[in-house]
């Protein structure tokens, strides 16, 4: 029986018979490629992390995914399971339409690289390309801590806020292929200048970076804090010493992150006023404070929102990590080519 | 030919031929009950409105909805047509496996009222029933300001801010059916209090009788205005009040009006963050202010959201008018009963 994704240990291969169909899933990062062979089962086969080295160029980029996927290939075909396509999810605008990925933010230098051709040439298989943040809500919906939901979101906690939504199993994508940025939506209007342009957006205040960034900005005003020591000694404070110190009881650091769970409960609130969710998922880099984030962000939304407690979604932690952007697109891979996945329905 | 509902004059029948199916709509308000007979060509063939006269209980109101509905019935039988049934759109929370409404806030001492069973016993046809603001949205959908859209919102500008979301030409309820509660977005996170309980909701500030309210607070502070004559004779202000005197150049008034519509602006640029729509229509009351409401929320949009143009959802005003609950609902009714329906495809 195929080991689920649940109860693997992280890294390690499960040795157990193969499912039919698999997919392999590449997730691209500025720093690391992330990718696996994941089976229709939900099982993962096999997993790598290598460096993506984007330095070298789009081509080299590409030559390096495309032995990731005839490696995985070869494995798929010792396992004697069909190898169904690739999934790409990678950093970026996509245009669908040309296979293409345009001025991905963490690839300096890449305006718009085809993907989907070259790979799906060298390697033989159909391949789809997606964006890294659709990718990892997928991952989690068909995998991770969205299991069993038809109706979920997630907002990515890292060096920004990303987003996505999944509306009757299937990831909305809107209008103009643009929807789930929910790292900016306002919620302060007028507020602090975020990076898009636009002022007052989640991201401006609740991210990893901008909630260290908040609280740097009242250390160098002259507030008193623990965390003047670690800025004193010409460390980068990060969201992780905002968190720490906030555990401990500075003041200075309680305020900075109450106002961080707090807007997030905002955006959950008003999540679900819109679309009344089953369940919204905390992930990204900063999730990893666990408790610390998520009996906050529950607290902060049971104050602001409606009391009838029917209505409300459940608040949860990711669970799959750095494991969610390959599987989601692998998953992806799975329903492009038709096939039957386990357990969810989602995704298109 | 049918008659479409755009080139109909207000309450004038149509006096063409009939389509071959058709349903009775009924929007059932506080003051007054407005009906009509819809046909599944997006044609009204006759059209009423009749006081409520709630203060003779709930069953003196299903007797008159029933009276109205057989008057339908028979009209629909000398043309000729189905009568496919009978939809209601009713305020208040609605519990559709009852089939009844609960605590309408306009229809006082109605605790659980059931509508559907009495009514489909004394007409004979199958009846649905729900929210009024449902009803309304879909009405526009179908045959208003949303027609030949698939994926929009509306903001319903009256006492409070009601709401609604179509999701691929269907009304998105979402997990617990109450999805689309726009009003209730917090803009101002610990801002006004709103009736519903929470703080800082779009509909504490934007609102037509939030917006009368803000004005009236900052004339009773002493702030010079023209409304002061208006509060001066004893009269109470309204949206219409602040908007006239915002046109005419007054500066509280335009305060006022400038902080309803860039916070209706808010709301839009969240919209399109998280579901990237095709089309937001301005309904309610508060959109009679037309143009003077449509440019500067769509001015304080464009100054808040994203410059990438291709992006951006119409704003757009409501068409229907009062018709908008009454079409829905016929809608619903026409669609339950596997009626194909023209033109717009959704609801459910």
């Amino acid at each position: 029986m195929p080991v689920s994704l649940k109860d693997l240990p992280k890294n390690r291969p499960s040795m157990t018979s193969s499912p039919s169909s698999v997919a392999v899933g590449i997730d691209i990062g500025g720093t690391d490629i992330k990718a696996g062979l994941v089976g229709c089962d939900q099982s993962i086969l096999e997993r790598r992390v290598i460096p993506t080295e984007a330095s070298g160029g789009p081509n080299h980029v590409i030559s390096r995914v495309v032995e990731l996927s005839n490696d995985f290939k070869q494995i798929a075909v010792r396992r004697g399971a069909r190898l169904a396509g690739v999934g790409i999810g990678a950093p970026g605008s996509i245009r669908a339409a040309r296979g293409a990925v345009v001025s991905p933010p963490n690839l300096p230098g890449w305006t718009e690289v085809a993907l989907v051709d070259p790979v799906s040439k060298a390697v033989g298989v159909p391949v789809t390309l997606d964006n890294d943040a659709n990718a990892a809500v997928v991952g989690e919906f068909w995998c991770g801590a969205g299991r069993g939901t038809r109706d979920m979101a997630m907002l990515t906690l890292g060096t920004g806020i990303g987003g996505g939504v999944v509306l009757n199993g299937a990831l909305w994508r809107g209008r103009h292929e643009n929807a789930g940025e929910l790292g900016h939506k306002i919620v302060i209007p007028e507020g602090r200048v975020c990076k898009c342009g636009q002022r007052g957006c989640l991201e401006a205040y609740a991210s990893a970076s901008t909630t260290a960034q908040r609280a740097a900005e009242l250390v160098a005003g002259g507030r008193k804090s623990s965390l003047c020591e670690i800025v004193g000694r010409g460390d980068t404070l990060t969201s992780k010493h905002v968190c720490s110190a906030a555990r401990a009881g500075d003041a200075l650091a309680r305020e900075v992150w109450e106002e961080t769970c707090r807007l997030l409960a905002v955006a959950c609130v008003n999540l679900q006023h819109t679309l009344n969710l089953e369940r919204i998922i905390l992930a990204g880099g900063m999730s990893a404070a666990g408790d610390d984030l998520l009996r906050p962000v529950r607290e902060h939304f049971g104050r602001q929102m409606w009391a009838d407690i029917g209505d409300r979604p459940e608040i949860v932690l990711a669970e799959l990590g750095n494991d969610a952007g390959f599987v989601g697109a692998a998953y992806l891979a799975l329903k492009h080519a038709g096939v039957a996945v386990g357990a969810a329905t989602g995704g298109r």
